[in-house]
C-alpha cells in the first residue's frame, strides 16, 4: 500500500500513513488532539481542518459552509490523502492544554478551580471528626514487635497480627503468601522494628506490606477523578492529610470518541478495549510518575489510589467490558468495584499498593455522583438539599440523609463548551462573563487572555445579559437591538462578541440561535429533571435549604445569571453553592478515609435511579421548560421582576 | 572436569558424574531412592552400597563393619568415584516402593491402612450432622438469575452475590477482577444460568470461579497428608464426600536428609528451599495428575487442595523459608497458614482452585497433629483422652473439648523402622507381628512376602515375646535360651529371626542389643512424655477414656505386646484405639466441612505445648522408663502378672 506523508501546522509535525487512513486518525497518531464528539463517524462537525497543500478525497456535510469549502476546510474523520498532504489544525478545533488551570489553580493554594469543594469536604471533616476513625485506604503502622521467647513463641506472623490487633477491633486479618515468604528475615534484620501497611479491601484488612524500621511517617496516596473529558490526580499526604500537588489534562480516550456512548462503541471494536483502556492508565501513570517526581518520592511511597468517575469510565479504568451499559435494560458488570492490586489495573505506584474506586448508583450514575454527592455533605444532613452536576449527563440529586433520588438529564455538552459554534472548554482564554457597558458588550475571559471561545459560564451569563436588554426574546430569538450587531451568516441569525481583529483564533467569535437553542435545551432538561425529582419526592423548591452545583464550567458561574434564564429554580441566591469539581474532592475523602467510602457506599446503595425516559411528566416539564426563562414565568418571580412580564412570543 | 560414568545394579542405570560427586548424590540425580537419615553427612551409615567394580576414593566408618569392607561395601555419601564404576544397591539400603500399601488398602475398600481413622472421622461426620453445615473448601452452586430489567436493574456482579446470599449468611464476599472481566458475557451466553465455585478464604467467601450452565454435579478436592517420610493423597468427590482414590509414595525430600532438621539445614543452602519444594510439589502434581486421570477428570474440575502436614513440611510446600524452626526459642513463620490459590504454590488444579492447610500448634507440633486430634473426635468429648503419634516426632496430646496439652518426645525413628539394623517401613515383606510356636520364632510379614525387614509393630512385638519368653530381660539384655540362637556379631549380641536363605535380601534379619535399647529409649519417651503431661494437667491414668494411636508402623499393632514392652501404660486393652494415618483423615475431614477447618483452628488455638527439654520431670520420667516395661513394674499390674516380678536386673 502506498505511503502519504502528512504534515500538520503550525506544529510541522510528520506522520508516514498508508492510502486510506483519515486524517483525524493521523493526527491522533501524531499526538494531535482534534476534537471528535461522534468518535469519528461523522456526525459532529467538530473536527474541521484546513488542507494547505495536496490532493484529497473527501465527503461533503452539512458541517462545513460553502464559505469554508473553499477555503480548504475538511472534516479530518472524513478525509483521506491522495499525495503528501500540508494540513492546518485550527485553534478551534483543538483539545486545548487543560494544564492551565492546575497550574492557576496550585498558585492558589491547590485551591482554583476546585477549592469549593474540597471547603465543603475540609469542613465536613472538621465538623465531623469521626469521619477519619478507620483511617485512610491504607494505613502505616510503626511496630516494636516482642521478640519470641520459648514463653512467647508463637509464629511470626501471629506475632505481628498480635500486635496490629492490639488496640485495634480487627476481625478479619490477611496477608498474602509474597509477604508471608519474606516475614521471617525482616523481621529478625530489623530487630523486630518494622513498620506493616494496611490496606481496607472487601471488608478484610490486609498487610499490604511489611517493611523494616520506622517508615511510619512517610505514605502517600492519589485521589483521582475521571471524567469523561478531563482526568484530575491530586498526590495526597496520608498522614497530614494535605493535597501536595495535582495535575490535570484531557482524558486522551476523547481521541475514541467524546461522549461515553461512543467509546462504548469503540470499545467493542477489535482491540478497542485495550486502547482506550491504555489511553487513561498511561495517563494516570504519567501523572503519578512527575507527582512523585515534583515532591521528590518514589513510587513505592504511594501506596493507595481511589478514583471517582461515571460508570463507563470505572469499567474502562479496569478494562472490563461496558457494552451492556448501552444496551436495554442498560446493566453494569459491577457498581460497587472490588479493590484490587493497583498493578493489576495497570498504574504503576507501590507494586502492592491497592486501588478502590467509588461506587455507583447504576449505568448511567457513577461514582462521580457518588463522590459530589458525599463531598457535600448533603447526606449527613436533615434539610433537603440539591445535588446538579452540570456536565453532559447533567445528572441531578436530592435527598437528606434518609433518602436519595437522582436522575440523569442527558443535558448535552453545552455546559462544558461543547455543542456550540465558538464553544471551547473552560480553559485560559475562555469568555466566562459577558456584561453590557456603557451600551458596550464587555467580555471576561479566564486568565484575563484574549478570547478564543465561550465556555459554560460563558454562554449562560451571556443569554441572561441578552435577555436582560432585550437582545433575545424568551423563546431565544435575536433581535435587533442598540448594543450589539446581529448578522445573517449562512441563512443563521449570530451577534458577534469579540471581531476577529480582537480574538486569538483570528475568527470572529459568535453566539447564534442553533447556540441558544442549544442551551434553552439543556437548561430546560436540567430544570425538568430538577422539578420530576421534586414532584416525585413531594415536595416544593421552596423545601429545599442547599443547592450545590457542580461541574467544570468554569472558575465561576454566576447564580443570578443561571437563574435568569432558568436553568436553576428562582430561590434566594444564598441557598446556591457553586463548588465546581466534586468528583475529586469525594475521591480524596474516601482515599483519606474508610468511613466516607463506608458513607459512599450507604449513598449509592440507598441512592434510586428515576429513569427520565420512562416518565411522561419529564416531558411535558421539559417542553415548558424551552424558554427564557420558563413558559410560566410565575415560577421565576424575581426574574420577572427584572426583565417585566414579556409575553412568550413578546 | 573429567567424567566418569556410574552404573547401579540390580536395574543398570547409569548416569556420567563429574569427578569429585559422591555415589549418594549420583543416586539420587539417577532418581534411585536411597537411605539418607543424616542427610549425606556420613553419619547415619544407612546409605551402604556394594563397588562390584572401579576406582574410588572412601571415607572409613564404623558404620561400615570389617567384614562389609571386605564385600565392597561403602557409605554412598562419602564415595567418590576415581573410575568408571559398577555399584549395587542392596534392598536394605533402598527407600521400598509404598505404592504397595495403597493399592492393598484400595483393594480393601479404600481401607487397608488408613480404615480405623477414616472409620473415626466418618462416625464423627455422621453423629454430628453439623460438620458439614458451612460446606467443603469449594462449593458449587448452580444459580438461575432473575433476567435484569429496567426495575431490576442491578450490576451483573451484584445480581450474582444477591441470588448467592440467598438464604446463606455471607457478609464478606469478594470476586477477582479476572472473573469480574468475564462476567458480563458469561452470564449473557448462557443465559443468566451459571455455575458459582465459592471458596472459604480467610475468613472471607470468595467467588472463585464462574462457568456457564450448570456444573455443581462435578466438583473434586484433593486430601493431602505430606508426612517427613511419606506422601498420601486422596481424590475426594466433595458432592458424594467418598474418597475416590488414592496414592502414597516416599516424600522424595528424604534424598535430602531423613528428618525434618536435616531437611531445615539442607534449605539453608544454595537453592535448598527450591529443590524441598519443588520434590513435593511435583510429586502432589503427578499424584494428581494420575487420580485425575484414572477417574476421568479434567484437572479443571479439582478445585480445592486441603493439605495436613508437620509445621516444616507445610513452610516447605509453600517455599517459607524455615530455618527458624530449629532455631532457639524455635519459631515458625506461620502456624495459621493463608489460603491461597492452588497455583501460587505451584500446584496444578484448577487454575483458580484454592490450598488451605490445617493450622500447626508450633514448631514441633503441626498440622497432622491437629488434624489427628481433629479425626479423633477427642476435642468434642467430655471423656478425657490422650492421642499419641507413633512418628519420629512422638507427639503425645492429651485433652478434652475444654484444653489441650501435647508434648513433642522427640521418639526416633524406630516406629517407623528407622534406626534399626534391620529395620524398613511397613511395605510388604516388611515383618510386622513375632510369636513363638513350638518353641521356634515365626514372623508375620505385610503381604505374606519373603521377609525384607523388620518394620514399627514388628519390632514392638519382638520385644514384648521376648521379655514374655525371657529372651531379653528387663533392661533390654540377650539372654541364652532354648527358643533362638544369640550370636555375637562384631562385639554386639544379636538374634537371628530369618536366616539369609529365608529372607528376601540374601541376608540375615537380626535384631541386637543397640536396636533393643533404641527401642526402649523411643518408648521410654513416649511414656515419659504421657506421664508428664497426665501429672501436668492433674490426672491419673486411670483417669483416660481414650487412647488414640496413630501412625505408619504397619497394617497393625498389638496393643498388649505395646503394654508389655511400656510403650503404652497398662490400661484395659479396650481403651485403645489405633486410627492409622490420622493425618489424611484430618485432611479429608477439612476438606468437606469448613467446620472441622474452624474446629481445627480452635483446637491449634487452645493447645498449649510443653516443651520438655524445660522439665526435670520428663527426664526423670524417662530414666525410669528405660526398662521394661518399667523401674517400678507396680505401675505395670498385668506385666507383672504376665512376667512375673523379676528384678530390674532380673
Amino acid at each position: 500500500m502506498r505511503e502519504y506523508t502528512i504534515t500538520f501546522l503550525p506544529e510541522k509535525k510528520s506522520i508516514s500513513v498508508d492510502k486510506g487512513i483519515d486524517l483525524l486518525t493521523a493526527a491522533i497518531q501524531s499526538g494531535i488532539h482534534i476534537y471528535n464528539s461522534c468518535g469519528g463517524e461523522g456526525v459532529c462537525g467538530r473536527c474541521k481542518v484546513i488542507v494547505k497543500k495536496g490532493e484529497y478525497i473527501t465527503e461533503r456535510s452539512g458541517r462545513i459552509s460553502e464559505k469554508e469549502r473553499k477555503k480548504g476546510y475538511v472534516m479530518a474523520c472524513r478525509t483521506t490523502p491522495e499525495s503528501d498532504l500540508t494540513v492546518l489544525v485550527p485553534e478551534e478545533s483543538r483539545l486545548g492544554d487543560i494544564e492551565v488551570l492546575t497550574e492557576e489553580a496550585k498558585a492558589r493554594r491547590l485551591t482554583g478551580l476546585y477549592t469549593p469543594a474540597e471547603e465543603v469536604a475540609e469542613e465536613r471533616s472538621a465538623l465531623k471528626e469521626n469521619i477519619f476513625k478507620h483511617g485512610p485506604l491504607s494505613t502505616k503502622l510503626f511496630l516494636e514487635l516482642p521478640k519470641p521467647s520459648i514463653d512467647d513463641n508463637c509464629g511470626d506472623i501471629e506475632r505481628l497480627f498480635r500486635e496490629i490487633r492490639k488496640d485495634r477491633n480487627i476481625p478479619v486479618m490477611q496477608m498474602g503468601l509474597a509477604n508471608l515468604k519474606k516475614l521471617p528475615r525482616l523481621l529478625r534484620e530489623s530487630d523486630w522494628r518494622v513498620t506493616a501497611t494496611l490496606g481496607n479491601r472487601n471488608g478484610t484488612t490486609e498487610v499490604v506490606l511489611i517493611e523494616p524500621g520506622d517508615r511510619s511517617g512517610k505514605n502517600f496516596g492519589i485521589a483521582l477523578d475521571i471524567g469523561t473529558t478531563t482526568i484530575v490526580a491530586y498526590l495526597v499526604d496520608l498522614m497530614s492529610q494535605k493535597v501536595l500537588a495535582a495535575k490535570a489534562s484531557y482524558n486522551p480516550q476523547v481521541d475514541f470518541g467524546e461522549d461515553v456512548i461512543s467509546r462504548i462503541i469503540y470499545a467493542q471494536e477489535q482491540g478497542g478495549l485495550e486502547k482506550l483502556h491504555h489511553a487513561v492508565i498511561d495517563t494516570i501513570n504519567v501523572f503519578i510518575y512527575s507527582l512523585a517526581k515534583e515532591r521528590g518520592l518514589t513510587l513505592d511511597d504511594i501506596t493507595a489510589v481511589m478514583c471517582a468517575g461515571n460508570t463507563t469510565m470505572t469499567h474502562l479504568l479496569l478494562k472490563i467490558d461496558p457494552s451492556n451499559i448501552r444496551k436495554d435494560p442498560y446493566i453494569p458488570a459491577v457498581n460497587f468495584l472490588p479493590v484490587v492490586r493497583a498493578a493489576e489495573a495497570g498504574i504503576k505506584i507501590n507494586p502492592r499498593g491497592l486501588l478502590a474506586c467509588l461506587p455507583s448508583v447504576g449505568s448511567y450514575v457513577g461514582g462521580d455522583i457518588t463522590a459530589g454527592i458525599l463531598a457535600s455533605g448533603m447526606d449527613d444532613s436533615d434539610e433537603l438539599s440539591l445535588f446538579i452536576d452540570l456536565g453532559t449527563n447533567g445528572e441531578v440529586a436530592i435527598g437528606n440523609k434518609e433518602y436519595f433520588m437522582v436522575c440523569s438529564t442527558s443535558a448535552g455538552p453545552c455546559f462544558e463548551g461543547g455543542g456550540l459554534k465558538a464553544g471551547i472548554r473552560a480553559m485560559k482564554g475562555a469568555i466566562q462573563a459577558i456584561s453590557i457597558q456603557n451600551g458596550k458588550l464587555i467580555v471576561d475571559t479566564i486568565g484575563k487572555e484574549a478570547p478564543k471561545g465561550i465556555c459554560g459560564s460563558g454562554i449562560i451569563d451571556a443569554l441572561s445579559t441578552f435577555l436582560k436588554h432585550k437582545i433575545i426574546d424568551r423563546s431565544g430569538k435575536l433581535k435587533e437591538n442598540n448594543i450589539c450587531r446581529i448578522r445573517d451568516f449562512e441563512g443563521v441569525k449570530e451577534v458577534v462578541l469579540v471581531e476577529k481583529k480582537d480574538s486569538a483564533t483570528g475568527r470572529d467569535i459568535a453566539i447564534d440561535e442553533n447556540d441558544i437553542k442549544n442551551l434553552i435545551h439543556s437548561k430546560g432538561a436540567i430544570y425538568a429533571g430538577i422539578d420530576v425529582l421534586l414532584k416525585e419526592s413531594g415536595y416544593k423548591k421552596e423545601d429545599l435549604k442547599n443547592v450545590f452545583i457542580a461541574g467544570g464550567l468554569g472558575t465561576a458561574l454566576n447564580i443570578r445569571s443561571a437563574i435568569n434564564i432558568g436553568l436553576l429554580p428562582d430561590l434566594p441566591e444564598d441557598i446556591f453553592k457553586f463548588i465546581g469539581n466534586t468528583s475529586i474532592a469525594g475521591a480524596k475523602l474516601c482515599l483519606l478515609s474508610h468511613e466516607a467510602m463506608e458513607k459512599a457506599m450507604l449513598i449509592a446503595n440507598k441512592t434510586i435511579y428515576m429513569d427520565l425516559s420512562a416518565k411522561a411528566s419529564f416531558m411535558n416539564n421539559y417542553s415548558a421548560a424551552l424558554f427564557l426563562p420558563h413558559t410560566d414565568i410565575e415560577l421565576f418571580p424575581s426574574v420577572k421582576a427584572l426583565i417585566g412580564d414579556l409575553s412568550v412570543r413578546g
